[in-house]
């Protein structure tokens, strides 16, 4: 039986356990339909090893028969030779990651052998009520040699009886890590710390590892991913100043300014942000923390109408929270 | 004795004890030098009234022997008459307050019997040194018919014993509400936890009250106001979209959004937003997290230079980096 909770030690402890996952491309991509210069991603892939983070996702891996490839950029399918042409045969330290949603990859055709790819690990994006097709796709990743990830999304919207009976199940397959997703940017620290013991209470008796991808709507995604940590959560998500869907998430540099093990470095990852994220952002690429944000963060409800709402311009936010909140005037 | 951590109840609370408190004429006018419009101080006051907002704070109670007023706007100065032009005789549930810092205000001369003035708080900026000083204002300011609140500054510099031994010199005053104040936005939440605890266990015995008034450095200026909130602290520093100096302070709308007391309504502060604090944005008031406040929290240090990074359009992180730490390169 694993001890997570037991040795999760306090904020002056450097804990060896702690893995730090870089999700820029991933959640990033969904900003600028993975359309990544080589350049970018390249200088990514040197910053993360420069910085010690333990896990870089390069972005979905998903079937080509289901999304086009005229609309977005590569790293929406992460084909094993665009990949390569970044990391070579990845001779580091740093494992390398995708992430497939239930139901949209071809396995049999586009899932090969681990032995034969540089992709490290699998991380399988799932609602509660798909959990058995996510098992599915977790068995299959695991027999062809991968480290698979559960990462169950949105469970701000679900009943905690459905939530266990979901981990449970995930718990019984061969998978490594399940992850506390909080899509909507909706939950507390208070509630994060009962969530993560939740979770981890199972993790220990299923000697299963517990992750974190927060989103940053109430500004928490820092604090909700730190806290997490506190209490034996291992797996850490972030990305690079926060890049992600709407408010973007944990901020990377913020993690790696706080974690105690003296293997992170924040200073590759400053470099990044003032040679990569910046002008990003001055060509108008647009995340993070806004307004509407907020409103769909507190109302629990998933941002893309917050999107939209800035995407046409708009700031009349009080008939935004109306309409949230179901009241037609 | 007083049972603010036994009555602290949880998220889904209404505490009627907590307080929400505007600072943003106050911390938002270190931004701007306290140059607001009429107009924007009269839609802020009905805007606090009509959010349920339990103190405005109108800005700076110091002495115009020491400062110009040539160089500063009026809020730096709270005479009785400007504050009266925004809110007549204040005949509403909502109070007003000043904050003045140890040694910067002619009491004799500037603080008039509160029978005369449509002020109802001073609230006293101190540092830990500078306690005994502090309690003499508060002492004077209490005669004269006042609330006071004793806001210890930086405490992120102090040890904790030097720390408990200003807490006793405060609690032994007339003081109403002393204030844990992190100055330096360099607290995580693990520790204001235990500094809450810290401060509610003298609180409770001298049957004062504790407060926060967080910086969001490390985007913890929220979190570390609702884990506060959640041991017991009642009054909660929140400025409008986190005006303030550096980094700003926590969200008040995020407060707003956060309480589950049916008196507070986001609303109106989401209309003043749009109508007042944008096109301050737009106009190029400047504040909100960025780069080089996340590395003066991470140092624990003043905000000072990173306001003056940003000011002289640097981006050399790494530089200032380094400097913060003391290595010269």
């Amino acid at each position: 039986m694993k001890k997570l909770r037991e040795n999760a030690g306090n904020l002056q402890s450097a804990r060896k356990s702690v893995k730090l996952f870089d999700a820029t491309l991933r959640d990033g991509g969904l900003v600028n339909n993975f359309r990544f210069s080589d350049e970018f991603v390249k200088e990514l892939y040197k910053t993360n090893l420069a910085c010690g983070v333990d896990y870089m996702e390069f972005g979905y891996k998903v079937s080509k028969k289901l999304f086009s490839v005229e609309k977005f950029g590569k790293w929406k399918f992460c084909d094993e030779k665009d990949i390569r042409v970044i990391v070579g045969e990845n001779n580091t330290d740093m494992k390398i990651s995708v992430m497939s949603d239930v139901g949209r990859v071809d396995l049999q055709n586009e899932v090969i052998p681990k032995k034969e790819s540089v992709i490290d690990m699998y991380r399988i994006a799932t609602y509660v009520n798909q959990i058995a097709s996510a098992v599915e796709m977790i068995e299959y990743c695991h027999k062809m040699g991968y480290q698979t990830s559960c990462n169950i999304m949105a469970i701000s919207k679900n009943q905690e009886s459905d939530i266990i009976r979901a981990l449970e199940e995930a718990c019984k397959s061969p998978v490594d890590v399940i992850y506390i997703v909080d899509s909507f940017g909706a939950i507390y620290p208070e509630e994060i710390r009962r969530v993560s013991d939740m979770y981890l209470e199972l993790a220990e008796k299923y000697g299963k590892e517990i992750g974190i991808h927060a989103h940053n709507n109430q500004q928490l995604a820092f604090a909700n991913t730190i806290e997490a940590c506190a209490m034996g959560v291992n797996y850490l998500d972030g990305t690079m100043s926060g890049m992600g869907r709407g408010a973007g998430n944990c901020y990377l540099e913020s993690l790696l300014g706080f974690l105690r093990n003296p293997k992170y470095n924040i200073q590759p990852a400053l470099k990044f942000i003032r040679d990569y994220i910046n002008p990003l952002k001055q060509q108008g690429v647009i995340w993070g923390y806004d307004v509407p944000y907020l409103l769909t963060g507190l109302c629990n409800v998933h941002p893309s109408s917050a999107i939209e709402f800035l995407r046409d311009g708009r700031d009349d936010y009080e008939a935004f929270l109306d309409k949230l909140m179901g009241v037609e005037i």
